[in-house]
């Protein structure tokens, strides 16, 4: 079974308060699928320009990622640069050039249209309602969104949020979607608004999924040295749906363990620049850190 | 079996932006005292001046607190005066006036020298090291420090770490003393130092206690509307220390249930003023909470 991904597929420039990379390959669409690839199959959906290395989809071809849903245009690829405070407790975006992404309009290959899980990343809430009508019926789709959309097109987030199985936002975007002055709190009211399960991402804290009604926690694994944290949201998003999608059943145990896997690999991912770090993560790491918060938890 | 509380029994006048409170009550030992009434029987020991009420004193005989530890003496109880930044994220500390205290040497009664545990408040270590010296051997022994102390006599601060079996800090507290960037590895590395049990609170967002070189996360309870957060980390130690003092055996068990515990109350803590509402809280309410957080760390 496999996951289906769209988002950006970008060039980042990413400024720490201990280095500056210039034009690093980034972009949530990226993120999600090295992640996802580690569970299960993946097809990727996004464009480029004329500019992006096409030996990054190679190496994601080479891990089970789908990239025949990935356009090439002529242009620039999408572009972002950021700042990171210190302590990487907030960033400042410098610099945003859609490039390609400004006319796209997303088309699933046909072998696309039911995958086990379709994810909605993070882009203009339009462009995720083109991609959730041609799904097949009984697909299962998750989305995420950022406070860009929800000041631009709110009522449009909203009913999309209606719309999908699968909601996974930040603690800040959710308390700002329900005027809840908790992350917990969000996630059971945003549980309420129609998504079967609500994953509420609390950074370095940890995360909490809302399943039927019953929250769950999983604590952040302890990251000895953020490096970048660009990423680790989607990267924790394709490591929940691509558990999630290996599993029978999608029920509470599943749930939980997904949580866990998430808050693994979203650890991994902020103590190192780039997508390929996401990729080249061993199995062996994903499980020391499983079950180091799994055995975090085990009272 | 009960607990020796020892600490700050003071006036605090708190500013945070919703409100002023003039010398309401409170201090270390008084919030740490109520929140361990509620799991055993307690045993105070500190210093007021003339101008504290008794029938604050009363109110705890009430609930099965030994107050005849507390001297009265000539002169002005401690008193503090802080203020909370906007998001309780760091608090400034506007006055501090030592009054009695500062020629305090704690006595203990004979009746106060075997305490199941005796917990040692976040007091001058000088202070600490005197009561440590009256203990009869055997007794379970606790202690709380701050970065005051830490910076003005780090050296005894160490030297009494080394002496206790539990540990309770706060998480820049643990940073600050092993030099490490995550509160669960400072965690790790306190318990390396001496002490059989090491919590680490995590203001909010929980608390991580290390027992047998095994850490063990407990999330905080999702508070709606934080009013103070003044004494939630000692209420946490009470409610902590107070939970081991009533089981059989510290195993590990026993210590992750205190963990709970101490989440549990210290929620409550910080939605009221005064250690009043702590003594106050009903035994529904504690459980409510602890069932609460138990529940959301469930796999």
């Amino acid at each position: 079974m496999s996951v289906l991904v769209i988002g950006s597929i970008a060039f980042d420039t990413i400024e720490t308060s201990q280095a500056r990379k210039e034009r690093i390959l980034g972009g949530a669409a990226n993120f999600a699928s090295a992640a996802a690839s580690h569970f299960s199959k993946v097809q990727l959906v996004g464009i480029v320009g004329s500019d992006y290395p096409e030996d990054w989809f190679a190496k994601l071809r080479s891990r089970g990622v789908d990239t025949s849903g990935v356009e090439r245009a002529r242009g620039k690829s999408f572009f972002w640069e950021g700042r990171y405070a210190p302590d990487f407790g907030s960033r400042e975006t410098l610099d945003t050039q859609l490039g390609v992404f400004e006319n796209y309009s997303p088309t699933l290959p046909r072998s696309y249209r039911s995958p086990a899980i379709a994810f909605l990343g993070n882009i203009a809430p339009d462009l995720q309602s083109t991609v959730l009508s041609q799904l097949e019926p009984g697909t299962v789709t998750a989305m995420d969104t950022m406070n860009l959309w929800l000041d631009m097109n709110r009522d449009l987030v909203f009913q999309l949020v209606e719309k999908v199985e699968i909601l996974l936002v930040n603690d800040e975007e959710a308390m700002d979607m329900t005027s809840e002055c908790h992350p917990m709190s969000a996630a059971r009211k945003l549980a309420t608004m129609g998504p079967r399960i609500v994953v509420v991402k609390m950074g370095g804290h940890g995360a909490v999924v809302v399943h039927e009604g019953k929250p769950f926690f999983a604590p952040g694994y302890p990251v000895e040295l953020v490096v970048d944290p660009t990423g680790a949201g989607d990267s924790f998003a394709g490591a929940f749906l691509g558990s999630l999608a290996a599993e029978r059943q999608i029920d509470r145990r599943a749930v939980n363990r997904a949580l866990v896997y998430g808050n693994a690999v979203a650890s991994y991912v902020v103590e190192h620049f780039e997508p390929a770090a996401v990729l080249e993560m061993t199995r062996r790491t994903i499980l020391e850190r499983f079950i180091y918060i799994r055995e975090l938890i085990d009272y």
